[in-house]
């Protein structure tokens, strides 16, 4: 069933997971903010992985760099200058489009990733693509627009205190590789993971979460011998599958791996495989696999001046480990768990909308229900215990009606609802009601400790 | 004993917990990096801070939002004219000092918070205060500095494009207040918490990690009704504490609690508690519990026209909420804690560096260590079974001697090394060595799985 964008919107605004950035001032133009529940996701999300990527890999360590970083770090890395927008103004309407997006959008097939701004400016004029909004065909020249964000830092507002917000949290990880690897004794290969913000000033913001000028980013680099037999590449490919396959349960169906062609990589890399997800609104990257070779680290060497090479103990060579680098961001994942979650269902009795998060990542694993006032003492008893004792994320809800309260645990995807009856006091049995299958279990008080552990490992 | 924090500075450094930001460049003003250990540690500080103050308090809710909002936020929030430094120059070495610290550092006790422009200038001419750098008393008048970082969004660089990198995380939460409480059905008193970075254009930021521009909060804002007959303000001064004392272990001699009087006051505060800790270069700010009233949401709904008062559902009666709010910087509690654990101990033997981090927040809780190449299959079986099965942060070393690798793990903090010699494949027991006492057990591997579980709980 494919969902309609607008109904999961307002669904995740009513239920308190994303809000419009700054609402009551307008908002901010495609800001988001995380609700209550929201933000409880997407910290499970993020330590799953964390968990999966740095803790429980053999190779890997993390790493928390800063946003603001030394300028020079972005002209190694080729963003200044190099980081930018091909903008045209239409000159009947004076609105301001991407050149790259007018073509895509008009010939869906095409990639012009790599086409040079004539080549651009040429192919609209001979295709005569219109502007979007007044449908005249008259633009000017391309004009680079850059995408990183400037700011100032000091007490003097000049050139010399500018300062840029990363526009992505990789090359905090080159510029510390040598430390990390050095105070932590790693050998080759290993991998340096973060998650932090990112900032882009994108022209053309849009489709909800999908991208936000404002992002989070996990990426992991591993760094590798050239001379290292083994297919990293491969290695990392696989371990994204394993993760959205068995962590995140994305399913199959759902997404589609893409090679980048020749004319489609980027200069330095040798190969780009792009995980894609069906979102409503067209397929989309997810998750992009590179190998970035020792492009990074040689940029960071030369403009340093620093020594970045790695001594082989076993070999005795010197040399700049090449990098394979995963990278997903934490908004657009959470997108995809949102759009494959959100289900309506006709019921026999009605309809409802189920959010079917894994269970790892629910933002309550079980909730707390008190059929009638009497049992609010015992149910909070209940609630203490597996909330405090047993470390699970629970809610208690004591308000309206039995039914409405399963829809409104089904609503946020809480898998698991232990109601506490008039029978709790004399059996000492409590009713816990499945959310996908809708199914009700008579389970006693002593043994919830090892039904939970049972079913929420 | 006092430590130098040169000395604290460099350990941290040489081990992987803390390293200078964009160093490869020279480094960039005051800004730090974490490392793989302070990565960790970062995190199971932040986690536990979210569990405590969040998940487990029976009143509150987290959020998550952005750091770039509308700029009307800052007009309503008071930053945008207000939050600022008196800056002045030497008239002679044309340096660049803050008025207020000038006299502060020459006259420890005085507090010269709530001063006026002219006061300061005052006091600093009738007290000849000298520029420290060369030693003349001939300043400029104050010079307002504006402390937040501004940058341009969208495609067009003018004043109606200008934003703010938010300078608290607490204008989130009142921003989003309304739509929190409404989604998540909450009754007054609640609280609503979360963490991100925040970032301010200071002038003077400095020692080590304690003050830098870019730095991460973990606010909480709790709203109650101003009927209300509970006091919150202890309720909170006491959770605070309680966090201090029993979850990440600061020692009671180690801080302070100082009371602000009136005159310290920010005017819309009717009661402020600073809790101080003991630094080595002496007491400063960690947290602070701070009753703002209504006055945050009075301006909101102010600025942008929007009802933010609450309907009580008992009394029916419409107000705006009080606040308290209790607001810590993750990097001030992580040097707190840094400071405390640090230690330089004597040995029979030698020396040795240990870190007495408590073992909820050590980046490693175990580290497994073969004694000798024969080991190391049997002691990868034993590493993955803790780290994976167990999801115990665990780390492995098997290079050097093996009181080296004693000496490294408490250098870092870990509570535990589990080693595995000769006798291991005859009588199927390791040696556990504890950090602090230096003692060692010999556990049988069956009986690890309870030993670590009532160890680390």
């Amino acid at each position: 069933m494919k969902i309609e964008m607008e109904k999961l919107i307002a669904h995740l605004k009513s239920m308190g997971f994303v809000f419009q950035g700054s609402e009551i001032y307008g908002g901010l133009a495609n800001s988001w903010d995380y609700g209550p529940l929201g933000a409880e996701l997407k910290n499970n999300l993020k330590q799953a992985w964390w968990d999966f990527f740095i803790k429980k890999n053999p190779y890997n360590i993390g790493l928390d760099t800063s946003i603001i970083m030394n300028s020079k770090v972005w002209q190694a890395s080729g963003h200044v200058g190099n980081f930018n927008d091909p903008l045209l103004d239409c000159k009947n309407c004076k609105s301001r489009w991407r050149a790259d997006k007018l073509i895509e959008e008009k010939f869906l097939d095409l990639n012009v990733g790599g086409w040079s701004d004539t080549q651009l400016e040429d192919f609209i004029k001979e295709k005569q693509i219109k502007c979007p909004k007044c449908e005249k065909c008259d633009f000017t020249n391309i004009r680079k627009f850059e995408l990183m964000f400037k700011t100032n830092q000091g007490v003097v507002e000049d050139a010399s205190s500018i300062v840029y917000l990363r526009p992505e949290t990789a090359q905090g990880i080159f510029v510390q590789y040598k430390n990390a690897q050095r105070t932590l004794r790693k050998q080759l290969p290993f991998g340096i993971g973060q998650i932090g913000k990112s900032f882009r000033n994108e022209i053309t913001p849009g489709n909800f979460i999908f991208r936000t000028r404002e992002f989070e980013q996990m990426e992991l680099e591993f760094f590798f011998s050239p001379n290292d037999s083994k297919d990293w590449f491969e290695y990392w490919l696989n371990q994204v599958q394993e993760f959205l396959d068995n962590i995140v349960k994305i399913s199959k169906e759902n997404y589609i791996l893409r090679e980048h062609d020749k004319e489609e990589l980027a200069h330095y890399s040798s190969r780009t495989v792009d995980i894609e997800f069906k979102f409503p609104f067209g397929i989309g990257e997810l998750w992009g696999i590179a190998n970035r070779g020792n492009f990074d680290l040689s940029q960071h060497q030369k403009v340093s001046g620093e020594d970045l090479t790695y001594l082989d103990p076993n070999t005795n060579e010197k040399y700049l480990a090449h990098v394979i680098e995963p990278s997903v961001g934490v908004e657009r994942l959470l997108l995809a768990i949102f759009c494959q979650s959100y289900k309506e269902e006709k019921l026999d009795n009605g309809e409802r909308i189920v959010m079917q998060l894994p269970v790892n990542l629910a933002p309550y694993k079980i909730a707390i229900l008190p059929l009638q006032k009497q049992q609010i003492d015992k149910s909070l008893e209940v609630y203490e215990h597996i909330n405090k004792n047993l470390n699970i994320a629970c809610t208690f809800d004591e308000k309206g009606n039995i039914g409405k309260r399963y829809r409104r645990q089904d609503a946020i995807g809480t898998p698991y609802c232990i109601t506490i009856d008039f029978d709790t006091q004399n059996d000492n049995c409590v009713t816990i009601r499945n959310r996908d299958t809708m199914e009700q279990e008579r389970i006693s008080i002593p043994d919830l400790n090892s039904y939970l552990k049972n079913k929420l490992s």
